[in-house]
Formats: structure tokens, C-alpha cells, sequence
């Protein structure tokens, strides 16, 4: 089983005024090339929707060397390295045009019978891997499991139609951007380079009231988005230089 | 002088719950043709740069007699019909696989002086235009001349980092989301067609704070953004079948 390969570009949509990438579009690209490679494998939600069975993103990390620029183009190697019962790891590397890595990340993905709504054992569905699997390890650190986050709410936002994709939930991507809008503009503006870790715990819904809180040291931005009951429904770090 | 044509397709970030694209996405898809055939012809905006002039838009309309859906592919045909000393008339028209028309659209761009924040009078610049007029008319009515709306303000909104576009202004499409975020969600879910039209009157920066007024008729949704000094900055129509 060979890694599946993707040509990817910077497209004005992607950037922000600095006319580079912005976190949560390179995010895009990521999470837009698992759909396609899953799609293209057989073992996609088309595939899945058929049991009512679909993919959950639970865990991504990603990290950028530099931002690419607007209309830079560059590869993007994917491949599933191993599975256990309740999660399916999806590795991925970004070269530029030269063949010189300056990204990766890693994915872990439930799978999710939406009659239920509890994980689906991955065992009782060896097929769906069957010759899926690249012998290559995760090219780094696997995505770090976050603890809760103790401050004040700096902002509540309600979900939006804007917000959510075709399951309704609150999109990966909005919840990226929502953190960054917080941040002092020099920090997107100055940034050279990041890694980004997510767990997700719960979805969000069309309606739901959320609330972010924060905190940063010298190192490491955290996040963590509850809803009104204050259920935690996700946590996102980020260590920039 | 011939149209020119590019092959488009509804990504998976286009769409919204219903799977069909939105609105903005659309939007978004039509100016980005705009942009890649300015540069392709040579009067795109790295050109301009040099000069220090850009294209802004001041005023748009779009006609879809449905929403595309997640994963079809359509063709957008695009030409300059015309100009004059304050704006050059670029058209759409979008049709599917079978060639059948189902969207059109109208834009019209000034050019402005970035050191003066001044219009350009597009007559010194006749170059510009040379040899990119096509002899055929706009598809549908121009952009209509929107008055202003009067209702109180019914959301207010800080421009904020993912809000902004290279320029660093606020970005279309975020204007056109934040409108379909406050109509009631059976507005999109129930949207057979649309015809929009936009005026575009004054820039909105980082940091601006922005009131959104909006009407509502049995015919037509008008709303429009103003800022702070109570100065209006763009005005939107819906007509929504």
C-alpha cells in the first residue's frame, strides 16, 4: 500500500493580510484531503452513509514550519498508519514544490452509528481498513491530550448557520477562526511558525450557546469551547514562534 | 474577443447543511473567477500594484434559479462588456453539465489610487480595457441602485481577524454569511432561488464596529451595514423564492 498524494494551492480565500495561509485554512486542506482520500479508497462517508455509520474527527494535530503565501503550491502525502478499536489514525505531510517538508499532521478519527449515536467498535469493521494500512509511522508527535481550562469566558458566541456543515454541527474551521479573532493581531500577524493540537469531546449544534475560555503562558495558547449546561465540547492549544 | 470559460465545482466548504451551496460560497466562486481572469489577461491586480491602483467592487448582483448541490460541476463564462470613466461592467453567466443556463451575474469595478483613496477615471487608463471588451451584453438587470434601510439596527458586529481579506477590509462573502445568520434558518433551508443585488459605498477596516439594519417585505430582504459614525457602507437585497 503506497501514501495517496494531493496537489494543493494557496487560493485567496485561504490567506489573510498578510497574504499567507491562515491556521484554519491550511486545517481546511487537511481535513478537505482525508474526505477525498477516503472517498477515493471506497471507505468514505458516501460508503458509511449506507449503515448510518460516519467518520468523527476526535483528535488532529498539525504543524507548520512557515505559512505558505498566497498561490504557493505544494503536495500533500496522506496515509493510515494503524487503527485499534475506537479510533483510526490518518497521517499527512506538506512539501513544497522543491520536495521539502515543512508540515505534518496527524488525525484520529471514531466511527459513529448516528442511530445511537455511541462509537462503532472498529473490530467489527476490519473490512473497512482492509489494505488500507501504510506501514510509515506518524511523522511526529501524535495529537496531545488536553486538560480542561480554568479562566473567565472571554467570549460567548451562539452557532450560526454560517457555523455548521451539512451534519449540522459547529465546523472545525469556526472554531479556529473564533479563537484567533481573540488574539491581539500582531500574534496571526508575527507568526513564523505553529503547532495546533484539538480534542474533541462533544459536538455543537445549530442554536447552541458557547463559551470560550482562555489562557496563555510564555509557550502555549489553550482553549476550551463549553456549552450552556458547561459541558466541555472541545480543547485547542497552540505553540507559536 | 471571446468569453472566457472556467470549469467550477461545489467543494464540501461551499455548502451548508442542506448539501446545496450557499449563497456567499457562490459568491465567493464568481468573484474569484473575476479575479483569475483579470490576471490571466493581464489586468489583474499584481499589474495594477505597480501603479498602486486596485479594482474595488462597488456593486454586484447574482440570479440562481436553484443552488447547486455538493459536488456538481458547472461552467462560469465571463467577459467584459464595457466601461466608462468611473466603472468597467464585468458578467457572469453559469451554466450546468448539460449546458443548460441556470445563474448569471453582473459586476461592476472601479479602480482606485491607493495613495489618494481616489477613483481612477478609467479613460487614462484606455490600455486597461484594450482588446478585453466582449460585444455582448449583461445576461440579466444590472446591479440595482439600493436606498437606504431604516429599521433599527438588529445585530451588531466587530470586524475581527477572520473578517478580512488581503486589503485588510471586510470580506464580502463574511457580510453576506453574517445576513443569512440572522434569518430565520427556513429562509436557506427552504430557498428554491435568489436573485442579490449589492452596493458597496464605503470600506470597512479591522477593529470597525458594524450595525446591521434589515427590512423585510413579501417581495424583498434589504439590509445594510453602517459604521460607527452612522456612515453606510454597503446595502444588500434579497429577492428569495
Amino acid at each position: 500500500m503506497e501514501k495517496s498524494v494531493f496537489k494543493c494551492k494557496v487560493e485567496p480565500r485561504n490567506v489573510d493580510f498578510t497574504s499567507r495561509a491562515t491556521v484554519s485554512s491550511m486545517c481546511d486542506i487537511i481535513l478537505y484531503v482525508a474526505g477525498r482520500d477516503a472517498h477515493n479508497r471506497g471507505f468514505g462517508i458516501q460508503v458509511l452513509a449506507d449503515k448510518n455509520f460516519g467518520w468523527v474527527l476526535s483528535r488532529l494535530c498539525i504543524e507548520l514550519d512557515y505559512m505558505p503565501r498566497e498561490y504557493d503550491e505544494f503536495t500533500v502525502h496522506t496515509w493510515i498508519s494503524d487503527y485499534n478499536r475506537l479510533s483510526s489514525t490518518r497521517n499527512f505531510t506538506l512539501t513544497d514544490g522543491a520536495g521539502r517538508e515543512f508540515g505534518r499532521a496527524v488525525t484520529q478519527w471514531c466511527m459513529l452509528d448516528y442511530d445511537t449515536r455511541m462509537p462503532v467498535d472498529m473490530k467489527t469493521l476490519e473490512k473497512v481498513h482492509d489494505g488500507t494500512i501504510v506501514d510509515c509511522p506518524s511523522p511526529c508527535e501524535r495529537p496531545r491530550r488536553l486538560g480542561a481550562v480554568k479562566s473567565e469566558p472571554i467570549l460567548e458566541h451562539k452557532v450560526a448557520y454560517s457555523d455548521i456543515d451539512f451534519n449540522r454541527h459547529m465546523n472545525t474551521m469556526r472554531y479556529i477562526d473564533l479563537i484567533f479573532d481573540t488574539m491581539p493581531i500582531e500574534v496571526p500577524e508575527k507568526l513564523e511558525a505553529v503547532r495546533m493540537d484539538i480534542n474533541f469531546l462533544r459536538e455543537a449544534l445549530y442554536g447552541d450557546l458557547l463559551s470560550l475560555k482562555g489562557e496563555c503562558s510564555d509557550t502555549v495558547r489553550t482553549y476550551e469551547f463549553a456549552n450552556e449546561a458547561g459541558d466541555a465540547l472541545c480543547r485547542f492549544a497552540f505553540e507559536i514562534r
